[in-house]
């Protein structure tokens, strides 16, 4: 995987933004570490999410591609696949459940994608993109259940070892297990640094799956962090990698993670979704045991609704 | 000032962050333009306003740099010097009122800045900054109304020429006239745009100045756009770059920012401050009359409080 990630990483440049690493002064105080925070929450369409999606569609042969690409997303998964079709000029469908909301509607269609609506929850939506797919000869490309996906989001770790020379620590928020596979990878072939799965009490599906040394089917509640919420797929291929990587994980609470937000906002002004949120909710909990460390947090995305950021604020 | 400007630039590589230039694709499928945002959102700092910081702290003759500079500023012009102070090596003193919020306290000092509390109003602490500056052989810094510091808020006016060939329209939000001097001088010597000045109804006191053809006192009311409130010193040397740079002044309402800093956050998942609302509002007020133009909109800075923004997304 660290060899797959650093070919996407060759392959991604130019396409998709190389994020800044910077050093946090007031969260390096707060610990007596210094706190470098990876701002995914800056790439394009203000999510990783792009440099798996851009890495997928590029790994296609020449005549797949032509054939398009399908997905069902209206999430940062959706907006990442409807730019990388529109950066690379290639055809396809993102499919969203009937009922999204039309700030994220309209995203989608700002990078150009053709979108259709398609069943009232994204269980639906999903069986019927992968139909749509077989029945039109076309790829579905899944958000994280699929090794150049996984390694486009490891470039993401390609990065962060060119540009701090020694990571100690690293915090990263877990859904389906692409990021901190990818990265985690990267970064485990590099150094020796202790990773760290961050995921919210109301859906910690991966942590659990850990534990019991295979994937479990669990019931997920609402949760903040709504990129990370949710099943993990039979058989998903980021479930041995995502084990292999990660030291332990962190489970955090909707409280913590709108502190977490919060305190973000207020030291670094930016916006940042629950699921980075909740990376920062891990850090904050580990306080002054990371002295002297050198500690990365990934800032996954920026892309949270209003109605959270009221949530969050309120 | 364009000169100057270009020099700031040289002066400043590597020291302050060349902020992206990106064209914005729901802005731009809006107005039919294509729109593109200057992000100093994304400076250190939050602001534009470490580049003039900076810029006058570097064009200090050793001896006097050696001797240390005050400021008086809790907002983004203090904290700006406090981390031109630290990344340069250089001593001094940020003033502050006695009851400035906590988080920006918070801020200067993690740049590493000695702050002393003074006076209880900004014009109150301003002169005793200023004193104290005379008193022990320091250089006061203003945080407009010195060639140095605007010159070195021209220096975004440099990237921005390096980023985009063609720029047709761009607006800038206005306070002392630091930044649209500078900015303006840059963008009118290299090209033909039309530069409009943004200011809030509340506090329009460099459009009203220009109307009048000379410095006008006036009140200001509580405004958004923090960073830009506030009366303008008598003779001060912005007021004719500005009044030779600007094409026309955009004044907006508080339900015209608010308005437009939820819009930006909606569409672009940055957070910004009251000021660069400005700019946008007078963006989304001009729309479709620019269709087929290169617009620029500066976004000057993030930094807005959790009150101000809990008051933009009520």
């Amino acid at each position: 995987m660290a060899r797959a990630a650093r070919e996407a990483s060759e392959r991604l440049a130019g396409r998709v933004r190389e994020t800044p690493l910077d050093r946090s002064p007031i969260f390096s105080e707060r610990t007596g570490a210094n706190v470098y925070f990876k701002r995914e929450n800056l790439q394009h369409t203000g999510s990783f999410k792009l440099r798996g999606a851009m890495n997928r569609i590029l790994t296609l042969d020449p005549e797949t591609r032509d054939a398009g690409v399908v997905t069902a997303s209206s999430g940062n998964h959706g907006a990442a696949v409807a730019y990388a079709m529109q950066s690379l000029g290639v055809d396809g469908v993102i499919f969203v459940p009937e009922q999204t909301a039309s700030t994220k509607v309209q995203a989608i269609r700002s990078y150009g994608g053709k979108l259709e609506f398609f069943g009232s929850d994204g269980l639906d939506t999903e069986l019927h993109a992968r139909e749509y797919a077989a029945e039109h000869g076309m790829t579905y490309i899944s958000p994280y259940n699929d090794p150049a996906v996984m390694a486009g989001q490891g470039s993401c770790g390609v990065e962060i070892v060119r540009q701090l020379e020694r990571v100690d620590s690293v915090f990263i928020a877990v859904g389906g297990g692409g990021l901190i596979g990818g990265v985690g990878s990267v970064l485990k072939q590099s150094g020796s640094p202790e990773v760290v799965g961050c995921q919210p009490q109301n859906s910690p599906v991966m942590a659990r799956s850990v534990a019991a040394g295979h994937i479990v089917d669990m019931p997920s509640a609402p949760t903040l962090s709504d990129g990370t919420a949710g099943g993990i797929e039979a058989g998903a291929i980021t479930f041995d990698v995502c084990r292999a990587v990660t030291d332990r994980f962190e489970v955090v609470d909707e409280d913590e993670i709108a502190a977490a937000m919060r305190d973000f906002m207020d030291a670094e002004h930016q916006l940042i979704e629950g699921a980075a949120g909740v990376a920062v909710a891990a850090l904050r909990r580990a306080g002054e045991s990371l002295a002297g460390k050198n500690v990365v947090v990934l800032i996954c995305g920026a892309n949270l609704s209003r109605e959270s950021l009221r949530t969050v604020i309120a």
